[in-house]
């Protein structure tokens, strides 16, 4: 008989998501453990991981679990290695052998990735981009990822890592300075952090009253919350953040010709202080061809489900 | 009998080329005819297409042929048609059904696409990318056009048109007016005329002495030719260009991870006057991951035989 249900473990900086998931999307049961794990200790936290699928399957049965699906920060699909991850002590410079451990203590198949690209398969198996081959999901979190759908396939590349569009350079002079070693990525513009960023430099460098004055720590949330009582600054920001995107989007068409580009995330629940600029932007800066014809749609997942989501539909 | 030739038809501007070809890229026969015809003609031209493959067939036996490739300028690979080419008055402004009168009278099946995506198909077939499941092909001529093949296939996205990297925004602020209709394309900068439109551009703003003074109208091969006799403005162009190439490639390697980005056209001939700039503006505007690991490589096709093998190839 064929085997009803899947694993998706979804890894974070702080905490890793497992659930067990079925055919149509439904999450039978899930938990949350933590990631916060030593330089050395790898393989109590794979230990971990697989004792909770275990104890998570008891409920049906672990013989009706077909395999797991992972996503992860720096996960490679070719190799099932997590490499060098940088908010995760125990794969900071180094290779951890995610996969193949977790398939060997379990005895079932792992596929690994990163976590945009287990989000866009997600949103094809489960979401808004069901039916649709070409498509690109952009994750507006912490940083910004991108998970490349041509032909209905997700984009590895020659060594597993494609799909890096938060780190194509939006800024090509004297733009802000990457996590990543560059200068102008679209991350620092356009993702939570970047958005704040943005608020902080422009409080600082003008006098223009905002409610963001007020604020010792600001955030994206807090921005968000500004534009929403009408607050001129927090507006702005959302157009210049959108407007950010909207260009570098346009160059993203011109690559894969998508059918549609899918925000996902946090900020994308901006929704229209964020999307009109977007699509102004865009729209101003495809090539005729393409003008109209490219979608720009929110992710259709609940953001506390998606993650689990998405890397169970690795699984199948 | 499994037949052993296919024919490539590669449509330009002012010419259009055919040929005979084998399955080791071995040119049997080939000819010339003109692309110059009128807004009304586009049957006569097609007819002109089909008789000379006639002809062309008799040497190797029209039973023989066992398909038809066409590059054109967009030449769409899921509907065969040629849509408003701006350069050919019969195909301006409307949509011609080349594959589909041509597959008719000959009956044959006919491939259309790209000249460059041809090119792409071509170096994968025949040239220096054999071999290779993942790279970019970049043609630098009058324009600057890419064919990209992820995981073995030719990209063509979800209307047939993927691949149009000529026109991603090298320059967003004050950028150059393009034949697109937009500002600041990466073509504006890196074509052969997007070359002699900097060595006009900067003569005229500088008085810098230059070898390219003394010339009345100035080709990309003026301003190779004066590189090759140490002339430092023609140096100080290409390096210009070469970096303006080297940043985009550094995008395109973050969306696709491609094993190697292959160069072709009139300019590529320039070699390290613009692979080296290209090269070092890459690799510093890599993600960490990539770096040192894309190939730059120039294609490996005679570039008169390119185009019909190109072609030819996506007839097998």
């Amino acid at each position: 008989m064929e085997k009803k249900y899947v694993a998706g473990v979804d890894i974070g900086g702080q905490t890793t998501k497992i659930g067990i998931v079925d055919r149509d999307g439904n999450i039978i049961c899930q938990t949350v453990i933590t990631s916060k794990y030593g330089s050395e200790e790898a393989d109590i936290f794979m230990d971990s991981i697989c004792t909770t699928i275990k104890e998570l399957a008891t409920e049906v049965g672990m013989e009706n679990i077909k395999g797991i699906g992972i996503g992860a920060p720096n996960g490679n699909y070719y190799t099932g290695t997590i490499q060098d991850a940088a908010n995760l002590p125990w794969a900071k410079g180094k290779t951890v052998k995610l996969g193949e451990t977790v398939s060997n203590k379990l005895g079932l198949p792992v596929t690994v990735t990163n976590d945009a690209n287990a989000a866009a398969v997600g949103e094809m198996k489960y979401g808004v981009a069901r039916g649709m081959k070409n498509f690109i999901m952009i994750t507006l979190g912490t940083g910004v990822g991108s998970g490349i759908i041509i032909n209905g396939e997700l984009v590895y590349g020659h060594d597993g890592y494609a799909g890096e569009l938060g780190h194509t350079t939006a800024v090509r002079e004297n733009g802000r300075i990457c996590g990543c070693g560059k200068t102008g990525c679209l991350e620092t513009y356009t993702s939570a952090t970047g958005v704040a960023r943005t608020a902080r430099q422009w409080l600082e460098n003008s006098n223009e009253p905002s409610l963001l004055r007020e604020l010792d720590e600001i955030t994206s949330k807090d921005v968000y919350q500004a534009a929403v009582k009408g607050d001129k600054l927090a507006l702005e920001i959302f157009d210049y953040t959108g407007r950010m995107l909207g260009r570098s989007f346009a160059d993203f068409v011109a690559f894969s010709a998508p059918q549609a580009i899918i925000l996902f995330g946090g900020l994308a629940r901006a929704g229209e202080f964020l999307f009109k600029p977007i699509r102004e932007e865009m729209e101003a800066n495809l090539v005729s061809i393409w003008k109209g014809k490219v979608e720009l749609l929110p992710s259709a997942l609940k953001e506390s489900d998606a993650a689990i989501l998405g890397a169970s539909a690795l699984a199948w």
